[in-house]
């Protein structure tokens, strides 16, 4: 990037006083009140100068450290053809999240969500033989995706860029490497960003694949819960499997027997009346099943109850259910009239089962394995079973990883129990297989000359969002605070007072600097006071700030580093060194 | 942009024997045979590699330039929300041309074709003062168009990335110094691009305003007709304005007769007849005029009959006539059956005129001046009248520039003969005033504390389409010849034959080179004979070209200039140094 003297006199800036109403977090508010964003529309926002700047220097980094891992720069348009997305099921999966237009003759369109359709078209348009692999293309690109309720600013917008790449690769150990090669791509690129991360592992969701981790940065506003534990294991909740306990023999367990238990709708009503019942049998909300109704919703628009077992003291965890039913989608289940077996409160797993006579699915927690023993619906009202034995008096169609995950849980590499965290998804690294080779026909030949699929990765890191995260995680309470790599000055020079003499000094010093080759504000207004000056600097986050004021007529200038907040008194004569050796470290 | 080497053997590069089918034009044939570009949608191209270098070269240009002349950078969305363009006309205006769809609200956006609205109301939203003007914006983003018949590659494409800048002044002598440092940035970024160009006088058509230009590359494939005289004059053609003759007293002229002109359709049939009744009166095409019938689209729907009366030596233009009457759109007219004062192929100016009976409105071409005498229709099948006066015989609505500009006709400005040209648009500057602050209230204080409307211009240069205007005019049959400043890179190096030796020379070669700051194209392909490695390199177009190859042996490589052909023996000995000067002049 070119080296430049920005005079904030006639710069594109007006910092505000005010927070944006509609601001919900500190990058939002923050970048908004120091006019490096501005909203344009609903969760799209336009780049201010200052702004812009710090979008190109991630940008920058990400380029040059998906350069030097030997992937290769390409552009798509945005405005895609609906049939590659029609072939692969995206065009209906992806729901009203989707951007679709019809031009002028009546054809349909999209705004690309993510590019991985076409990609593989291009690769199968020119290459044929393993020889040309292994390949990873990339694009840095407006994406666009209708969300339900754009929020957060940059953190979660409708129009946002994306550097998405796609490696391609002749088979599983190839799809390994170039996984593997993203992932150190993306260690240095969230390294360099100064931005802490967690990588996790992820459950695939609708993309379909295989190994999948996330790059989160943890914060409390981030939408994405994810575990870790004190060995080291994370996870996004999607992902973590349970510890399932041993099965425990049939033999000698005593025999199911219905009770009354009236008025116990919530599970702390019946775990109450079970103690009055049996007060010595230290019955706890994790001794009853709890059996949840669902209704899933296919993509082809057939709907179907589903019942989801799992102790009681745990939540159906909606993001957890949604990863592992997807691609059909899950609504609250409202048809009990239709379905007489479920009883509203009482439902029992002895009525379930698409072996059953009510045919309805019924998925278990993993914790419900054979000889485990519970208390749950009676399917009569104001009853419940007691000593239901899993394995011997009911069964299920299979297991589900749909229940909440709990603070102090087993990690299921046994590295300990999992902390809950809330972050931010930076990037997404994924292994999507031969799923997109399949749909759209990518082969080539192999050393044998025999057609094999392409197995591909997917790659992804949301540009405009790191500048918020930089901005989220970086900032303190006078405002925002930009690490050196992505300011988008490394210098700010604040003039102050109104003798021509310290105008002449700051704008000589600037000068110098630029020349040395730093990029430098120069608050060169003349007429605004001190207080607004430093209040500006401090909003404006440059991470050295150099002042020239009274301090002239002894010769010296005052030093500051924005983040630590160290102030330090130069001498005018050699000032340019030192504030250069301030900025190189 | 870093200095790299790009390796032929893992470059994402296909090289195509054969023209695409769709490919009108020498760019878009050899862009795409030259792995620079590939079709990915209707009017949607994507950037291969190299194509994306080139792409980046010509951004970095127009950058430094509008740096340079000190517009700022920002950067909007794509996605926009309507109300802005409805209070400007323009949803409506754009017709089919605008690609409008509705999110999952259904509420209506659009993809931005400019941004004129947005630029607008940003400034409003922060700018309030005289004392914050002037101010020039700027952006480098994709813009988007339902063209009705995308064409010629990058030429014309649906989606395409646009420089669009906008000035804000607070007065008409404000706005023409901005106008004025466009223009000299412009003339600098077309010069630096190598692009020849003629800067035409232009018409503001759809977008309403004063002064404007337009920068064309003169090309036989271009979409634009232009004129220019010899005396320096250039104009597109909807701009140029009739050099208007004098009055004729009307004192003296004969008087109208009515003659049987059985079986005229034609002007040139009518002429023949004209000259068989009257054989002294040198009657020519000239002689006769014309009433065109078409129907005006008006923006509310309603459409109206007009009638243009012009000399029968010319046609109407169209683009001429779609100038002067937008933002009604012209349609052919076919309901003589409406309007039987309109007697098919006899229409004459007796019967039309807002105040006629017929109520047609009827414009005239300048040449139609009070005492101009003609053949024109007598409104009735198979007659014609002869020595109709204009100002005595029949009157008009008002005038028209409709009529096509033919070669010899004299410059407006009395510069000499017109000649016909044709031409791409690369820029276009253009001084809007107060239309889009007015429609959208953007006021500011002037130094008397009352409150002006800003008045602003707008100027765009499409980017993608300067890649293909400069691959136009610079390839030969041979191949791309990329101008050093846009070249994917400085020198292709070739290795050809199968010794070692010759792979090792050309390796430290390019690596040296790389040291020496020059991005390095090197073609290390190991199987890949001499032969298809020339043509490759012709093909693709670096300027400077070396080849390590048999005469490696004798210590020498060969240098070929790519443009001129011109080829020299030089040393392995400080063969780097050479080549550095042959890049660096």
């Amino acid at each position: 990037m070119c080296t430049v003297l920005l005079r904030m006199s006639t710069l594109f800036l007006r910092t505000l006083r005010d927070d944006p109403a509609d601001a919900e977090v500190a990058s939002h508010r923050l970048l908004a009140r120091a006019g490096y964003i501005r909203r344009a529309a609903p969760g799209g926002f336009t780049w201010l100068p200052l702004g812009f700047r710090v979008f190109r220097n991630v940008e920058r980094i990400i380029r040059e450290e998906m350069d030097a891992m030997g992937a290769q720069e390409v552009h798509f348009p945005s405005l895609l053809p609906k049939e590659p997305y029609e072939a692969t099921g995206r065009w209906t999966e992806y729901g009203d999240n989707l951007f679709r237009l019809k031009d002028r003759r009546g054809v349909d369109h999209l705004l690309g969500p993510t590019h991985e359709e076409m990609f593989t078209l291009l690769v199968k348009d020119l290459y044929s033989s393993y020889k040309d692999l292994p390949l990873s293309l990339y694009q840095i690109q407006t994406k666009f995706r209708d969300e339900a309720r754009p929020r957060a600013g940059l953190l979660r917008g409708r129009e946002f860029t994306m550097k998405d790449s796609y490696s391609f690769d002749v088979d599983d150990a190839g799809l390994d490497k170039s996984y593997a090669a993203h992932r150190d791509a993306y260690i240095k690129i969230f390294d360099r960003l100064g931005l802490e991360y967690a990588i996790v592992s992820a459950m695939s969701g609708a993309m379909g694949g295989s190994r999948s981790e996330e790059f989160l940065h943890p914060t409390a506003i981030g939408e994405d819960t994810f575990v870790r534990s004190p060995g080291g294991y994370a996870a996004n909740v999607e992902a973590v499997t349970t510890v399932v306990p041993d099965a425990v023999p049939l033999e000698g367990l005593p025999e199911a027997h219905v009770e009354d238990t009236p008025d116990t709708p919530t599970i702390e009503s019946l775990v109450a009346v079970a103690r009055q019942l049996f007060p010595d049998a230290g019955y706890t909300a994790e001794s009853t099943l709890k059996n949840v109704v669902v209704t899933l919703v296919h993509p082809d628009g057939t709907r179907e109850p589903l019942v989801i077992g799992l102790p009681g003291n745990r939540e159906v965890d909606a993001k957890r259910l949604e990863a592992q039913v997807a691609p059909a989608e899950v609504e609250p289940f409202t048809e009990f009239d239709k379905h007489p077996a479920l009883v509203k409160g009482y439902i029992g797993p002895q009525v379930l089962g698409s072996e059953s006579e009510s045919g309805i699915r019924y998925l278990v927690d993993p914790r419900v394995v054979t000889g485990t023993r519970w208390i749950t619906g009676a399917n009569q009202p104001g009853k419940h079973v007691f000593d239901l034995v899993a394995g011997r008096d009911f069964t299920w169609d299979g297991v589900i990883e749909a229940a909440e995950v709990l603070a102090g849980d087993p990690a299921p590499d046994g590295s300990g129990p999992l902390e809950l965290a809330r972050g931010v998804e930076m990037g997404h690294i994924f292994q999507l297989g031969r799923k997109y080779a399949e749909a759209l026909d990518l082969k080539v030949l192999d050393e044998n000359g025999k057609l094999v699929t392409v197995t591909m990765g997917s790659y992804g890191i949301g540009v405009s969002r790191a500048v918020a995260a930089i901005a989220e995680s970086t900032h303190d309470e006078l405002g925002l605070v930009w690490p050196r790599e992505v300011a988008p000055a490394d210098v700010h020079v604040v003039a102050t007072g109104k003798d021509a003499a310290i105008f002449e000094a700051a704008e000589a010093l600037a000068a110098e600097l630029v020349g040395q080759g730093l990029t430098v504000l120069y608050d060169d207004r003349p007429k605004v006071s001190p207080g607004v000056k430093f209040k500006d600097a401090e909003l404006l986050g440059m991470p050295t700030i150099v002042t020239v004021g009274r301090g002239l007529a002894e010769g010296v200038l005052e030093l500051r580093d924005r983040r630590t907040g160290e102030r330090e008194e130069i001498p005018v004569d050699g000032a340019a060194a030192r504030v250069l050796s301030a900025v190189r470290g």
